[in-house]
């Protein structure tokens, strides 16, 4: 199976938007007073879709903030990227989604959320989501935003409608293997491995949805379910492509880790843009690999996306002499 | 119209537990990444609750909690102060509520509250809270806690139980005029003014709920309503008592204000478990005064909380020469 052809217009996605709320001093939890540091814009969904629009290709979001300071930082961020608006609904009687994020000694993360009951877990396909959809030429889905029964059914209106007019889907798990014993979880990740055309797995979560022993035979169980493209995640080693007919391997660039909050959602709105804009793979997987890096050596998640120049730099920076 | 007579019992209230994330630098709202602290616990019935226990008087709260560190770091807190948590519920389903709060330059405060739609708005008469208001003696209510008219129902029940039994109710209206407008507001207003005996309003308050101009008006309206007794916070200036028979102002105690939060609350729970403890009127006064004035000498609304044994070295030290 090859990637289907490319069609004109927007790349969109639907899911969170949110503030991170960051632990200044690492540990567990959030038990007694920390120093803090926030609000931070935020959420997967809306960092893959603001580094898109900072590519230069148009971009837009399905989303739902509260009426309140926290929601109009992140609408206000996004529009300053280029992001199109239009279908983030304000819901008065809701706030906007937060995240509590606190690293721990060994770089693994404790988080608080509150989302399912938040203006984010009430996404549906409105008037202005359909508008936004009608003009959709690609659409992506975080694993992350599949955190309800509801989002996983309005997430399946949205492919139909994008599919019927010929638009391509993609889907970053954003996984851990203990969450597919949650049923929404597991739902979601099905809904989606059966409709996505490129999947966009970071390491480990290659073996996961297909419960795989070896990456070989997570890549012909994913095949055989009708997905055209793989790219897999290697964080500082790189990445990796396969298709029906290639196997392709990219080193990564070498930067000081300060932050690798939105990273992989930056490599993945990379290499779908430039894929869209008529790349090669080995220079989509090179631009990724570049936006990953570049996201890793800046503090918060949205700081985190940069230009093509900056990607470019980074790749001339690092070439062997 | 004298005051009720005391019926054993514990001190019961009913509101919103929930976590401050306090701006460390002063301002106005959250539209940019600030240094924040927190989580500290706080909700005004939390501190209230918090302050009769620190006084050695039985005390409980009907509360909802989300399963999550910030809960459980109020519960913690409660119960260490000694209160009665048996009534208040884990939710798995909502979350933990939670308020950014930023000092303006002027010393007023912007709030960014997720309550409506966390824990404690879910607050319910189960068999716990039908259990502990079995137990009560008297019945404590803030106006923070009146903002959905699910939670004016519960706190309407809880009334009805309770006087049934004999035990008397106070208010502390904690409003600002403003929220009048507010239907929920208003109309929790009105039922605690139909059914509380003290009325613990801070200056101002206790002109607007009757819509009166001067202090007299307000008082002899709300005796006519059939409040026992109107005890008036004064902050820094003291207090003052009024009852069918008795006017009493009590000045305040000199200290540095830090923080005013919770200041308000501790006044008040000092001033109930005083009284119920059978201290003269004007003990009461000058105990409530000294619990408001280190509350305000120290940062975080729980931290204000204090012994007897400070309060009354606090008079001592104060005392004319």
């Amino acid at each position: 199976m090859t990637l289907p052809p490319i069609k004109p217009g927007k790349i969109v996605t639907m899911g969170e938007v949110l503030v991170d709320i960051m632990a200044v001093e690492r540990g567990r939890g959030f038990h007694e007073p920390l120093n803090l540091k926030g609000p931070f814009p935020g959420g997967a969904p809306a960092i893959f879709v603001s580094q898109v629009a900072r590519l230069g290709h148009p971009a837009g979001i399905i989303a739902g903030i509260g009426d309140d300071d926290f929601g109009w930082l992140t609408v206000e961020r996004l529009k300053r990227d280029g992001v199109d608006v239009s279908a983030v609904r304000v819901h008065d009687d809701h706030v906007t989604a937060t995240a509590f994020v606190r690293y721990r000694e060994d770089g693994e993360r404790d988080f608080l959320f509150n989302l399912a009951r938040s203006a984010a877990g009430r996404i549906e396909l409105d008037a202005p989501a359909r508008a936004l959809l009608a003009e959709c030429g690609h659409f992506h889905i975080m694993g992350s935003s599949l955190f309800s029964f509801h989002l996983i059914d309005e997430v399946r209106k949205a492919i139909e409608i994008v599919k019927a007019n010929g638009a391509t889907v993609s889907f970053d798990p954003n996984i851990r293997k203990e969450m597919m014993d949650i049923a929404e979880m597991r739902a979601g990740v099905e809904l989606m491995l059966q409709d996505c055309d490129i999947f966009l797995p970071s390491g480990p979560e290659l073996l996961i949805p297909t419960a795989s022993r070896s990456e070989e035979e997570a890549i012909a169980a994913l095949f055989a379910l009708g997905i055209s493209a793989i790219v897999v995640k290697r964080a500082a080693r790189g990445a990796s492509y396969y298709d029906a007919t290639r196997a392709i391997d990219m080193p990564g660039y070498k930067v000081t880790e300060i932050d690798p909050t939105g990273a992989g959602d930056c490599f993945g709105a990379t290499f779908i843009t430039c894929l869209r804009q008529g790349m090669e793979i080995e220079a989509c997987l090179r631009n990724a690999n570049a936006a990953g890096a570049l996201a890793v050596s800046r503090r918060g998640a949205m700081e985190g996306i940069s230009t093509l120049v900056e990607m470019q730099a980074l790749i001339a920076r690092s070439a062997p002499a």
